[in-house]
């Protein structure tokens, strides 16, 4: 097993275990993730929910302030909870800032020379993690879902468009709507990629919505609260994503929730935590 | 108002809300707590928890990790996070070891000249904050009840028994039940009381329950892990209280769940969250 188990709770019935390898992806260096695990999972293959943090987080952030554990106990889901970027690449520049670099991967592959070596989030996320999760895990890959907070909200909205059928649903806490058009998502790019203006579309889910197979459905949902200072600053642009969805003719297939007063904390995501995993324990069940 | 207000987050439905002030029980040191006050509380006066944190925790602890906002929403409970000890006293040695000092209040009143100008949690609890929080917030305390992790279980139950009809019920997540008997509350007693013989029984769950007037039954609930190192390690001691509770007569008045391969963590007590406050809802809404 390639994996080395750092710690194990037992948690909601389940088992919640941190386990670390070196990864490819990433350059060799050495990740940590987390696996909530249903006590369903000892005796049979359960559906996988993968959960994508947001700027400055890591792979505990989600199982201590999510309350993502508590719904996916009641409905036999696992879910796995990497981390957000890549740690200890020793990048000139890489811990200067809270939204770049450590703890801001955006979920992409970089491919600027001098992060292309190791800020490979997405190959990590879609290919490496899932398949060390399939072989490793009592986890049945046909079954995988995807969900996130704010950055990681761009990430699996994103990874869900760009790989039609990989996963079954995607769904976003105030997630980055349209990276290309705000602030967080034009300083990613603008260092992560080496033509931000031809590349920044492929990873933008306004953008990614209209390319996406027209005999394929989307299942999508979104929430974000009207309270949220990062929403009010237009870095997380809804309106935008809204109006895509419905040039695109798929207003029956995506969900978006405005919520009252609510912020951008984990007090909002816990909030709806049990109606997300609801939603695609759905499509992971179906 | 005497509260200053930090910080306010929307959650499940209702609000937290993070207040400041300077406290006379704690030597005139500013202090913070949370309130979680859930919708019913715009309307009329709720119910209200107390949660005592463990130690090295905060005010903060109890929001983020415990899962007990969303019980206490559905039940229409507010609930109150205050500190777990006076922060900058600047008493020699407060900041030297995690278990004692600050982070480590253990809610008892200080006798021993050292502390007892500002370590006086007790006092902090049980009249202080109770005071202000039934002045200035929508809350019923003629309903109050109390409940806490380890550090702060020793903290509700010994309050609970101390101050006989204060609190409705009282709930501990493995508590510590006999700390005249280990190491955490010898240590604490040795520092904090000028006679830790004879003081420290007066502060210990197992000796309080023998001495609570008979006319009155209690309502405890507890629960522990077995695969917790704490209480693999003779901190907790559940087993000596519940002795005490049968030597007492009150069996029937006492829960003890002994949970399986649970541990000491915010895992354990999110786990069961939901069952604690509807244990207190019990008597709160009777």
């Amino acid at each position: 097993m390639p994996l080395k188990q750092e710690s194990q709770n037992k948690a909601f019935g389940g088992t919640l275990t941190k386990y670390s390898f070196a990864s490819k992806s990433l350059g060799g260096l050495e990740t940590k993730f987390n696996v909530f695990m249903p006590a369903e999972g000892e005796k049979s293959k359960v559906p996988v929910l993968y959960y994508l943090a947001g700027l400055t987080c890591t792979e505990d952030t989600g199982p201590q302030k999510s309350h993502l554990l508590a719904p996916a106990a009641q409905h036999g889901i696992a879910i796995v909870f990497p981390d957000t970027s890549p740690r200890g690449a020793k990048i000139e520049g890489e811990d200067a800032d809270w939204d770049f670099g450590t703890g801001a991967g955006f979920y992409l592959n970089a491919s600027s020379e001098k992060w292309s070596g190791h800020y490979n989030m997405e190959k990590f996320v879609v290919e490496e993690l899932r398949g060390i999760v399939q072989s490793e895990l009592s986890v049945d890959s046909e079954r995988t879902s995807i969900f996130g907070h704010s950055m990681g909200g761009h990430g699996a909205l994103s990874l869900y468009l760009k790989y039609p059928g990989q996963y079954k649903s995607a769904s976003g806490f105030a997630p980055i709507c349209n990276p290309t058009e705000c602030q967080w998502g034009q300083k990613a790019f603008k260092g992560y990629l080496s033509d931000p203006s031809s590349e920044g579309p492929k990873h933008d889910s306004t953008y990614l919505i209209a390319s996406y197979p027209k005999d394929k459905k989307v299942a999508i949902k979104v929430d974000y609260g009207t309270g949220d200072k990062f929403y009010q600053d237009g870095q997380l642009l809804p309106e935008n994503f809204e109006k895509a969805v419905r040039d695109a003719g798929r207003q029956g297939e995506v969900e978006v929730g405005r919520r009252e007063g609510y912020d951008h904390s984990y007090f909002f995501i816990s909030t709806f935590a049990a109606e997300h995993v609801e939603f695609h324990a759905k499509y992971l069940k179906a």
